[in-house]
């Protein structure tokens, strides 16, 4: 963290998975205290950040939208639609440093963790050498969704993994195999290929299909009780370890 | 969830990595409203959660200490030592249970998330299913260390993986190479191994040690930088990985 004075601060602040309680006290100051709350939105979509922290929000308090441009899945942009957005993240970090070289703390609210697959992070690497910045961790959307289940994840010498529905189904198949608890995440449009790979591994009967985390119309159930293949991006599925490993308890 | 009506609650709280302020508004609430307050602390140790919450605890509130045996490294006892902490857990969710029959809400604390590599989840196996349980989702160990350290550590298509530090060296390295980010947790005396696990890797340079999480006493510094290779068991490293990646910004 740098330590100048003469500009305000930015603050990378996560608010959690959803239900507005799932917020921490040090997020909840650091909204009340910066001078501009911003959050990012997704075309045609409220900002989920802000939906989540809108309860704490103060009366009057200046925001700043940062509203992603229309090209489609980011992660698997093509060249053009990855130079718009790093175009839109450039123009953003502009706006907040406008902010910040006029002394005003600027906090960016992100759902979830702010430096955990979170947009949060583009602005990041792009001021935080030159501005004093701050993190404040938050409640992921995983652990918001394994906390709604109420399902044990992980336990003593269990390797954990994060994988993106992205990757290929072979590449999925040899790292759910090579795991003992896992989420994938991102799911939208490749949910059939997630679950032909949890069949392959012989995973699919005890993973757990999570939708909006612990948000208002939040979806959870067993995999296997999903009957479509439609999923929204930010869905994911759980595959807890330490339930099958009776040996630990 | 169960639903049943003629007991208390158990809660599965968790309280973060250790700053009183990662927090939750839920978990804040969840202890004020319970009757008994319960954690775990090792041999010689206070509880973490406790000292976590001390300052959200209501004054004259039940507290229960679950005070582990003393049979060194669970994770890899001895059978004699396994058998003493099964032992201990179902003595420890015997005596939950009477607060339970009573009527009583149990809030059970656990530093960091409940269901992610913790203590809860022992009892949760063993009273979930006969009483109501609530699990609250807390920001992990890992996450706090991140924060303090201002690091992004996963984005886009990247894959996460949290390692035991008790695996095989060999175990080690092939895991950490086939990872774009990782967390290596519960370093204890393996820490001279990891080191040289990351060094065949290429990964050391990029690594950070985290001991004490959002602690008062916190460490965090360049793995490089710590020159012995002493660490508590709570202990982590983390391996970012999307630093490395310019082409997604």
């Amino acid at each position: 963290m740098t330590s100048e004075h003469e500009t305000g601060r930015l603050l990378g602040v996560g608010v959690g998975p959803g239900d507005p309680e799932l917020v921490t006290l040090k997020a909840v100051r650091a909204i009340e205290e910066a001078d501009v709350v911003a959050h990012f939105a997704k075309p045609g979509h409220a900002s989920r950040a802000r939906a989540i922290v809108e309860p704490h929000l103060p009366p009057g308090i200046e925001e700043l939208a940062l509203k992603f441009p229309a090209t489609g899945d980011t992660s698997k942009g093509k060249p053009a639609d990855r130079s718009a957005i790093a175009k839109f993240y450039d123009e953003a970090a502009a706006t907040i440093a406008q902010h910040l070289d006029a002394d005003q703390t600027v906090a960016v609210i992100a759902a979830g963790d702010p430096l955990f697959y979170g947009s949060y992070m583009h602005l990041h690497v792009r001021l935080s050498r030159r501005y004093p910045t701050e993190i404040i961790a938050g409640v992921t959307g995983m652990a918001g969704g394994w906390a709604e289940a109420a399902m044990p994840m992980a336990q003593g010498d269990d390797v954990f993994t994060v994988l993106p529905a992205s990757l290929a189904g072979d590449e999925l198949e040899r790292r759910l195999a090579d795991s003992n608890a896992a989420v994938v995440i991102k799911l939208g449009r490749h949910l059939a290929k997630v679950r032909k790979s949890l069949a392959t591994t012989g995973q699919l009967a005890r993973a757990i299909y999570v939708e909006r985390g612990t948000m208002a119309g939040a979806r959870i159930m067993q995999l296997v009780d999903k009957k479509d293949d439609r999923a929204p991006d930010a869905a994911i599925v759980l595959i807890p370890g330490w339930e099958t490993r009776e040996d630990d308890r």
